[in-house]
């Protein structure tokens, strides 16, 4: 029998809820930052193992509910009687709620942008880098492919990224401080600031060089200046943030090899 | 010296102007057809080669402008003074002004994931299956690499998305009719729409076989229902459409051999 109306929650009182892997940063990461930078909680339903590989197989098997059609993969978001999909997605729908980006007009479009390019070349990309055949075969049996496409990665696509993140800040659309847009802190820095952590593990040595450069001096500054918010410090520095694994950023040193 | 604001046109009665590459359908063609379906004039800067090139080579090397922060790659969509980037994002903006999708609530989030997912699916990861090791590279010098990875998407992925598509077909939120979301046509209908169109050009044999094991009944049924909307099949026949290249969507039959 379903609740009386007057017993469920609204959505905008209802809790947040994370749908994700267990043990990686991944993806579900760019979502867990901004809940960190707020300050609002949420339910990470990555942390019990168990239930989340149920979860998350679940949901990518079946066919939605009365009100949401289903999802492709994770990350998943449920808040309420809402369940969507899709990182970037997932984003522009918080960021409003957590006081990280405008809920109207031009800014949530040019954020939106700013999100889907740094998405693609720092975690898309990076994914393409280890498994550049088949996502569903071993990266020991796709070895000799990801060496060569890890070398034009490192060499072309990380500078080409790093210049697009830089032009950003270099724009008279980002404002004062170190921040990508308008000014302040938004949701695109948090996001920035994950795909050049994550890159850094994947790819240190081509990320020293491309810092040493002094061409992106503005991307590695807006870097620092996350890392020192109160509420992101304590969360890297605690057991809640994941190891990095066998997931999107992977180190494997061979990849950076001549 | 700046016009004044009185001549100046409000955002709203502004002409919308597409800029991408020359010659090919390739992502601007996910933006076109909106305009298409909808009846919508819009100025398609690619069409004159010369001036398009000089156009997109400027987005992706200028540094915005006082109101725009920069792009990393086209399409882009110009209107009144917003210019922005990024396929899904201009789809975003677009839906709710030409009536294909809403201007606010849940379904803004449900179909701004299923764009997501078909682009993922069809778009992005269709060039991989050309250039799997450097964008940068000719394709005769990633031939065998290419090889390998056609086989992986047509045998695991492109089942895959379909069967995703299928299923948001077959849940309740898609409601009556062949349509993927809440009982009409919407822009993802138009995205798969061109997804399936461009994915039977360079895979046909794949994707004959997908038809034929009427698994995915319902995709190919939306597919047909698109190819009907009259505005569509007038445009897909009139020679504004653009034949398939050297873009995203390539046939090369040596990618369908065992």
């Amino acid at each position: 029998m379903a609740e009386p109306e007057s017993k469920r929650l609204k959505t905008e009182d209802a809790p947040y809820e994370l749908i994700y892997w267990p043990g990686l940063p991944g993806r579900g990461e760019l979502i867990r930052l901004l809940f960190v930078e707020a300050g609002v909680p949420f339910t990470d339903r990555s942390k019990d193992p168990g239930e989340a590989v149920g979860l998350v197989t679940g949901l990518m098997s079946d066919n939605g509910d009365d009100a949401n059609p289903p999802a492709f993969a994770v990350p998943a978001l449920r808040h309420g009687d809402l369940l969507i999909s899709q990182t970037a997605n997932i984003l522009l729908y918080l960021a409003p709620k957590l006081g990280l980006g405008p809920s109207e007009g031009n800014g949530v479009y040019h954020l939106n942008s700013i999100a889907l390019t740094l998405i693609d070349g720092f975690v898309n990309e990076i994914h393409e880098t280890h498994h550049p055949i088949a996502t569903s075969q071993y990266y020991a049996d796709q070895k000799e492919e990801a060496k060569k496409r890890s070398k034009a990665y490192t060499s072309e696509r990380i500078p080409r990224f790093l210049q697009y993140a830089q032009r950003v800040i270099d724009a008279k659309t980002s404002g004062d401080g170190p921040w990508l847009y308008g000014g302040k802190l938004t949701y695109v820095d948090l996001v920035l600031f994950q795909c050049i952590h994550g890159t850094k593990y994947a790819f240190p040595k081509a990320m020293e060089e491309m810092e040493k450069s002094g061409k992106y001096d503005g991307v590695f500054a807006l870097f620092k200046a996350v890392q020192e918010r109160p509420n992101i410090k304590e969360y890297m520095a605690s057991d809640k943030r994941c190891s990095y694994g066998d997931g999107i950023w992977r180190y494997y040193p061979e990849l950076e090899e001549e």
